[in-house]
């Protein structure tokens, strides 16, 4: 299965069929494994909206092939720019927090303005986004590495017994290309044979902890306990954590940090009990534009179902069934992100390296982002 | 329905067969409400471990009809006193957590040391018994009466818009025998005619927000909306949240307060947002011996079942539904109950008054607890 893990990736270009790429269809996840394929804007546009496909980079390099399928499309359109915007908009209305799918869009229009025939223009976009992938899969390994060390300082401290990590949400190889971002460093961890353990949260309301990422390290066979998102707290204030790694969806240039919804709470909760809590962090999460994440990011709205019903596997009848949660008349409200300030934050481990949560702290990683 | 509501309690002696205590057996909501009879000391202990019952104050109630059962069976004993011992070890091995278990046990044995005839004592213990339940129905209603004035205020601060109250898993009208505790300010600011609004933690894993306080709420009348455990932080950093009223199963006599899990969490993003955070308390969950609450209060683990599983209703098949959430051979830890800091708590509303989370807090109202 470790093969399958490591050389399998979430989404790639079909060598023998050049109108179509395969992704996971995630959705299905733990309960079965399923492949799609993307023929067309449109599908992309529903395989990001809909969660065939989510984590902020995977969202990116999905959203750099629907600009391929544009291209593809606007190449007998009366105006090619102007239909390759209009799908530039689609696309990018599909979800409002992840900083990646607007940096891999503006992307790829950028490489679409070279001068050349639609034919040309095709072929550099998808190239473009085949590099793309190939860069996320480069930027994920080193995360890895350069997390790695702390790991290894943690297991030297404990003798080697395993290494408790807490993790939130899915920043995991299903959230990228390949390795992931916050379990970079566990899968190099557990390939430089140091024990390791992950306290997976589920992660409500779409539970993408206890249906992806318990799912990945199982297939990778690290050990893993699956708890509520409420245990964190607890286990923390009992010395049974001894470091966080979450992802990021959208990072200020300032160190604030839009993760999936609770992540906040368990800064909050890492600070008040010296538990280390980094953000794994690829660069194209940043947002170089704004500098209070609060005010200035986009917190998606979704639908009230994804709070009221929950699906899972049925034992009884073999089969995935949805079921109500709450009365019938509840209302349920379902924000998908939080920000959790830059002063929570014990660092950033990024392709470049580590850095502190700040303005100053990335600069040293990516000093060509310093204001003139 | 709010006849129905303030009128009909969670338990009661079954005037026509007094052999029988009729309650509301709680894990059917809110899909149907189902009441149930408890005969024996098993079924009360049956009833108070695998949740039928829940909440400290009703635990307390069921425990203390547990032991008017044990003074039935304990009857035809050879040795009474042996055979009452065995009863109170039984129900006391349900639920570790709730201080309100051993208190009320505690005061059925003292009733049954009053010296008189099996028949005598019998009697005695079921009407302590009935009398802890009015006591605590009682109790309930001031701390409504005492947290009322805390909505009030806001209410004037907002120019009548709503108040918006969080709260964490069930410390309602099911989790004691009227009003419920964290519940019973909100309930009497209602019936006053202030428009509140109560965000309603969903409290995995075994879902007692979205379950039964929705429910209670709905069939009250009362605006509310379901909200995943992930969601409070967010809230709170945004404006969203103008109080916190949760309950507690444990309060140690410095103030430490050991509530459902996640309880912790909430308390600290309330501390970091300046939200008042407050719980309600009947004095009978005051753990008296016990100053430490991390230390010295046992949290109790329950089956990884209730992680890994849920139930819920199925709109296709009409009919309750498990379904497993997790991969198939993905380990799960549940525990029940998290402690949080005194510091982190504005204060407790109790049913003699509101006081400071604090020894001193404490004693102010409970002056004949001062240590000598």
């Amino acid at each position: 299965m470790t093969d399958y893990l490591y050389e399998r990736r979430t989404i790639w270009a079909n060598k023998h069929d050049m109108s179509a790429v395969v992704i996971v269809d995630q959705r299905h996840l733990p309960h079965d494994f399923v492949l799609a394929e993307i023929r067309s804007v449109s599908e992309a546009a529903v395989a990001i909206r809909d969660m065939w496909v989510r984590g902020a980079p995977l969202i990116g390099v999905t959203a750099a092939y629907g600009m391929y399928f544009a291209a593809l499309e606007a190449k007998n359109a009366a105006n090619f720019d102007a239909a390759i915007q209009h799908a530039a908009n689609r696309l990018l209305s599909t979800r409002p927090t992840a900083v990646n799918l607007q940096w891999a869009i503006e992307k790829q229009i950028e490489v679409l303005k070279i001068p050349g025939t639609p034919e040309e223009k095709i072929v550099n976009v998808f190239r473009q986004a085949n590099q793309m992938a190939e860069e996320d899969a480069e930027v994920c390994r080193n995360i890895g590495l350069h997390g790695l060390p702390l790991l290894t300082s943690i297991s030297a401290r404990k003798s080697g017994e395993p290494v408790n990590i807490l993790t939130h949400c899915n920043a995991g190889r299903m959230a990228c290309v390949e390795w992931g971002t916050a379990t970079s460093p566990i899968y190099h961890a557990h390939q430089a044979g140091i024990a390791v353990h992950v306290w997976v949260d589920e992660t409500r309301p779409r539970n993408q902890g206890a249906a992806i990422t318990a799912w990945e390290l199982a297939q990778a066979g690290i050990p893993h306990t699956v708890i509520s998102d409420n245990t964190g707290g607890h286990l923390m204030q009992h010395g049974m954590v001894d470091i966080c790694f979450v992802g990021t969806d959208r990072t200020t240039r300032t160190g604030d940090v839009a993760n999936k919804i609770g992540t906040y709470l368990k800064a909050l909760a890492a600070k008040d009990n010296n538990v280390p809590f980094y953000v794994a962090l690829p660069s194209s999460t940043i947002d170089w534009n704004i500098e209070n994440g609060l005010e200035q990011i986009a917190i998606e709205k979704r639908s009230e179902k994804e709070v009221t019903h929950i699906s899972g596997w049925s034992e009884s009848n073999h089969q995935v069934v949805e079921i109500r949660l709450t009365p019938e008349n509840s209302p349920a409200a379902n924000y998908a992100f939080d920000v959790t300030p830059a002063k929570y934050i014990t660092g950033f481990i990024t392709e470049k390296g580590i850095c502190d949560a700040s303005e100053s702290g990335i600069l040293t990683l990516f000093p060509e982002k310093t204001p003139y």
